[in-house]
C-alpha cells in the first residue's frame, strides 16, 4: 500500500494511493500515526480497503499532501552514511553510525515551501530514504529488523550548515528549523519495495541535477541501523529513521551552493515518489 | 501550583500537591501535557481547584509518581552549562549553548529504577534544572522568554559516557536509553520560584555527596536559552529544556566512578523537590 495524508496543514485526512489515483479513507476512522501502526493498522486498513474501496471518494489531483504520518516521537538521522558524501564534506568514513535527531516540529508535507530560517546563509538539501518504524523496538537483532519496519518514505533532510557546524557542538541546531523535514509523498509499505538496497535517489536544484546516487552505496544498511539504534533507545511505531544522503549537497560544491528564496528543489527515490519544495525567505 | 502525575506507568492520573498532601484532580478531566498547557490549562486548573479542592480525594503517601508531564515533543539538553562541570570533563567553556536531544522514550517517574543499559560500563548521573515550556515559541526575544515558560522540574540527565563520547559523533546515543530521564517529582509553576538563578542543586550516590552546585553558576541563563533555542526550532507546550549540570559527575572523578546495580542516587533542587533512583541491571 501507499498511504498519504491530505488536506490543510494540521487538518490532514488519511488516504490511499493506487494506480487509479488518490482515495479518501477517512471512513476507516484512524489517522496514520503511532497508535494506528501499534495496533496492526496496516493489516486492518488493507482488509478494510478490500471491502470498502469502491465507496472511498477520490482525492482531486493537486490536493495538498501532508507528511504521510502524524508527528512521530522522534526523527532520527544517520550522518555521513554514503562514502561519497563523507568524502565531499571532508569527513572520515564513520566506524559506527553517526546519529542525530531533528526536531519533529520540522515535519511538513512533501511539496510545502521550505522556509529559509532568519539569519540563515547556508541552507542546504539532502535527499534521503526514510524508514518508518512499525513496531516498538528495543534491543532488536539485525536478522529480525525487517519485522519492525512499516515502510519507507522520501525525505529531504534540510540542513543549515552554519547552525550545524559553526555554532558550537552537536548538529541538531542545524537540522530542526520549521519546514526542514518534508516527508513523502507516500508511506510505501515494505512489501512494495523489492530491493531496498538498489534504489536510485536524486535531487535537482532549479532543474539541475545535484545529487544522483543509489542506496546500494549505503555504508550501514537498514536492518543494521534499526538494530544498532535499538541498543541506544526504544524505537516507537511511526518513528522516522532518515538513512543519510549521497554526494552532491551544497556544502560539497566548490564554491558552496546554498538555497536562496525562489529556488525550486525537486527530489525522488525509485518507488517512493517525488517531492518539490520552493524556497521562501523567513517573514 | 505543584503538579504531579501518579499511578501505574502508562496509566498516570493528574494531581496537585499542597502543604496538606497530594490530591487527585482526575475530575478536572485533563492530563498534563501539550494540549493542557496550550489551552491555558494552568489558569483553568487553578480556577477549578479553587472551586473543587474540598472534593478532591487525597493520594496516599508512597504512591508511585510518573513524570509530571506526559510525553513531550522533545527533551532538549544544554551541554557544559556550568563552568566547573566543563572544567572537570576537560572541555572548553562553550561560546554558545551546546544543544542536544534525549529521546522522549527515556522519560520516567522521579523515583523509578534507572536501568543500566545492556553493555554499559559508564552510566553516569547529572542533576539538572529542567524548564517546561508553556506556550509555542518561535523566534522569541530574551526579554519575553518568561511568558513562554510553564514551570520547572528536577531532572536527572543520565548519560552513558562510552555511548556518548567513544562510539562516534553526536551525544544523543549516550543520553537516550530507557529510564535515562527521571523527571519530577513536581512540575512547579513559575510563580512559585522566587529566584530561579539562586537555587541549590545536589546529588548523592549511596549517601555520599557527588554534586553540590547552584543555578547562580549557569553560564547561559534560562531566558537566554529559551530565546536562543527558539531561533533554531519551534518549542511546543510541554517541551523540556534541561539546563545543564554542575561539577561532580562520575566522568569528572579521578578515577571515574560509574553507576552499578544496587546503587542509590538521590538528588534535589531548592523548591523543586527531591527524587531517588535505584540502579538495576538490564534484564
Amino acid at each position: 500500500m501507499k498511504l498519504i495524508r491530505f488536506g490543510a496543514p494540521g487538518a490532514e485526512k488519511p488516504g490511499v494511493v493506487t494506480e487509479a489515483g488518490m482515495f479518501d479513507v477517512s471512513a476507516f476512522g484512524e489517522d496514520f500515526g503511532e497508535q494506528f501502526l501499534a495496533t496492526d493498522g496496516l493489516n486492518r486498513l488493507a482488509a478494510w480497503w478490500a471491502q470498502n474501496e469502491k465507496n472511498c471518494p477520490s482525492v482531486p489531483a493537486g490536493t495538498r499532501l501532508g507528511s504521510p504520518i502524524t508527528r512521530p516521537s522522534k526523527i532520527i538521522c544517520i550522518g555521513l552514511n554514503y562514502a561519497d558524501h563523507a568524502k565531499e564534506t571532508g569527513a572520515a568514513i564513520p566506524q559506527e553510525p553517526i546519529v542525530f535527531f531533528k526536531s519533529t516540529t520540522a515535519l511538513v508535507g512533501p511539496n510545502d515551501d521550505v522556509i529559509i530560517p532568519r539569519n540563515s546563509v547556508k541552507t542546504d538539501w539532502e535527499v534521503e530514504l526514510a524508514v518508518v518504524i512499525g513496531k516498538k523496538a528495543s534491543y532488536v537483532e539485525e536478522k529480525d529488523a525487517l519485522e519492525y519496519i512499516a515502510g519507507y518514505a522520501l525525505h529531504n533532510d534540510y540542513s543549515e550548515r552554519e547552525f550545524q557546524l559553526e555554532r558550537g557542538g552537536q548538529w541538531v541546531k542545524g537540522k530542526s528549523n520549521d519546514t526542514f523535514a518534508p516527508l513523502g509523498p507516500w508511506l510505501v509499505t515494505k512489501e512494495e519495495i523489492k530491493d531496498i538496497d538498489n534504489l536510485r535517489l536524486w535531487l535537482t536544484l532549479n532543474g539541475k541535477t545535484m545529487q544522483d546516487g543509489t542506496t546500494a552505496n549505503l555504508i550501514f544498511k537498514i536492518p543494521f541501523l534499526v538494530s544498532y539504534l535499538s541498543q541506544f533507545m526504544t524505537l516507537l511505531p511511526g518513528d522516522v529513521i532518515s538513512t543519510g544522503t549521497p554526494a552532491g549537497v551544497g556544502l560539497g560544491m566548490k564554491p558552496n551552493v546554498y538555497v536562496k528564496a525562489g529556488d525550486v528543489i525537486e527530489l525522488g527515490i525509485d518507488g517512493l515518489g517525488t517531492s518539490k519544495q520552493t524556497a521562501v525567505a523567513f517573514k
